[in-house]
């Protein structure tokens, strides 16, 4: 008898039909006599509805009301799921992050957990209950609603799952586990049977859609066996695990891009400590997140400095920048919101020399021009114009000879 | 400076642009000066909604799950009334049943209310806040949601207002107060002015739709005076309060009606000690509430028993009663779920005879016949055939003159 965390997306219980398909595979984990912990996300839709309705109601909204107003979305799909499972004469209870306890800090829209208590949810086990969790929100000390930001039910239920001493934390999507490249843009992506944290996590960071960095960020941490599968068939699946010594050590296992890239030069800034901190301070106060940054060398005492954001809040970041770019003396500030960032992953790189230059010289056969690199341990990133997305994913992922197993 | 508690039903908020209003109408009396808890329903036809998702997903939702279900309704509101608050520049914060905390008792879908917690509403009315209170819903000790009743929002204005000690607990609604006799049908209706807590009470219970009966036994309880007020215009109003001198002493105050009603006629049931307790045992286990009890003088030791329940309850009813029935050796049992309850009610009816002869000769009349009777000190009450309602309020209206203030 295991202990099973089973997370599934909004496209899972879409509707009461979709809901009482994910009932039934609940149920066939309960009766193969395992310990059942479900976490759900809103209805597909329903957040972005309840987003909508926030900002007719204000332009810029309170973000305590914001996340209470958005909360309810799995509130309703952890009551209704239960209200399914009893009715199909299995015990079944909700909870809410405030029942549970899943207690966060305060900041709303993109909190992080501090803790989870685990007596009622051990209590309702031990009962035979099956727990329906409420993923996406937590409570702060002083009760108030919080939320995860975006994804961040994946994350509620690695943290569910480390907190629980889980055995498996099954992650239930509408694809059936983690391909080489995006099936939908690459021909030839491929499913991996297994894939480490670290590659996982870049590949998440990346752009992947399949798992919300975060979630992996904390499966590393507390080594949590994540199983990504589809929720509509009992085929495939991508075990994201340790690293171990079974694991084929591919240079590269993925190509992934991220189209919600914006790209930010200030140029001729007069180089001289603190100008960094003082660019990106204001922008890490209004919660913005910068990707890549980039620094040229210093040329007669002044330099460029480019960098990434979402392409949601280039906007904002921009007011802001031009901002500190007139106290510092820089010449001017260029936008150019129509990038996209490419990037290969694989733990294998590092001990592998020549896989950059193979990046590099496959994007330049297909005349795709690169305006930022950034290079980690296990991934290399370039951004390129958005048009090439696609043509370069591809580019790559024969490159590499990724469709080969 | 007073301290005003303003509830808005379901009409009042049925979109943000209504909600607008309520906001509008909220400052007005902030800008006076006053300190504001406002509690509110969910939108209008959003309880039925989630109801409607709740049995399409179990027949018989387990009460716990429903309550948690459509207690979401009132954290929508909330949350964007508070968000176009604060976009108007002031500050509101909403507060849902647990985080105000407002505690019950464990029975789902119809809790009472224990005790309402008021730090947190006075800490934050120190602090100039509008407080914004999900109406209709509470939590039990444990922490799980629950919810009053149809309705329930009135009494969670009037126990918030009783709590905290408000100066007076207005309620919006889309009547501009208190009628003689519900305006749709009779034409000759007249608003009221002022009515007693008693008169209000047995109003409700009789059928008007105006005010829960509950929030009016609470009111009485804790005298906080009720202004009934539109939430459209700003005339009218009614104020329900103590009976005082000024008081018009009506002999009747109002005609209601009630649709909702069936009756239900154990015949030839063996007239022994403990056979109405057997009958209305099973019922009360039921939750189902009988209305007007009536048992025939025994004849050769054996009685009828006639009693009114909610039409909605009659097919349960009726199991749970012919089960009974068979037991105890009745004879047979007759449903009618075709009736209607009509009542007049005055607090000057105890003091002034013939009003019941009056009422029975006014039916007779307009060839309306009585199926059952029940008085109360202030109140008469008859079951007619459903098809003669609005020909018996119009004719008692008449017959006590309540079209004259």
């Amino acid at each position: 008898m295991a202990l099973v965390v089973q997370k599934y997306g909004g496209t899972s219980v879409a509707d009461i039909g979709k809901m009482e398909n994910v009932a039934r595979r609940v149920l066939k984990s309960k009766e193969a006599g395992n310990d059942i912990i479900v976490v759900l996300s809103a209805m597909a839709g329903e957040t972005d509805r309840l987003i909508q309705l926030a900002h007719k109601a204000a332009e810029e909204p309170d973000e305590r009301e914001y996340d209470a107003l958005i909360s309810t979305g799995e509130q309703l799909t952890v009551t209704l799921l239960s209200l399914i499972l009893n009715r199909m004469g299995f015990r079944a209870k909700s909870l809410l992050g405030y029942q549970v306890k899943i207690v966060t800090d305060k900041s709303y829209t993109k909190a992080r957990i501090f803790r989870i208590d685990t007596k009622r949810i051990d209590e309702e086990l031990k009962k035979g209950t099956i727990v329906v969790v409420a993923g996406f929100q937590g409570v702060d000390k002083d009760g108030n609603i919080t939320t995860l930001g975006r994804g961040g039910s994946d994350t509620s239920a690695v943290a569910l799952a480390a907190a629980m001493k889980a055995d498996v934390c099954e992650i239930y999507t509408d694809v059936d586990g983690v391909y080489t490249a995006d099936p939908s843009i690459c021909r030839k992506a491929r499913r991996l049977n297994r894939i480490s944290y670290d590659e996982m996590l870049e590949l998440a960071r990346a752009g992947a859609k399949v798992l919300q960095p975060r979630s992996v960020e904390l499966a590393k941490k507390y080594e949590v066996p994540v199983y990504v599968r589809s929720s509509f068939t009992d085929e495939g699946g991508t075990l994201v695990t340790k690293e171990d010594v079974e694991m084929e050590k591919e240079v590269v296992c993925g190509v992934t891009y991220d189209r919600d890239q914006a790209k930010i030069t200030v140029v001729r800034v007069p180089d001289r400590p603190g100008i960094a901190a003082g660019l990106f301070t204001p922008l890490a106060q209004h919660n913005i997140m910068v990707d890549m940054i980039i620094q040229n060398a210093s040329l007669e005492g002044y330099t460029d400095l480019t960098f990434t954001v979402s392409r949601k809040e280039i906007k904002k970041a921009h007011e802001l920048v031009e901002e500190v770019a007139r106290e510092i003396g820089a010449a001017r500030v260029e936008v150019d919101a129509d990038v996209s960032k490419i990037s290969i992953i694989g733990v294998g790189m590092i001990s592998h020399s020549g896989v950059a230059a193979k990046m590099f010289s496959s994007l330049a056969k297909e005349g795709v021009n690169i305006l930022m690199i950034s290079t980690s341990e296990i991934k290399i990133s370039c951004v390129i114009q958005a048009k090439y997305t696609e043509l370069a994913v591809s580019a790559l992922h024969d490159a590499f000879e990724l469709d080969k197993g």
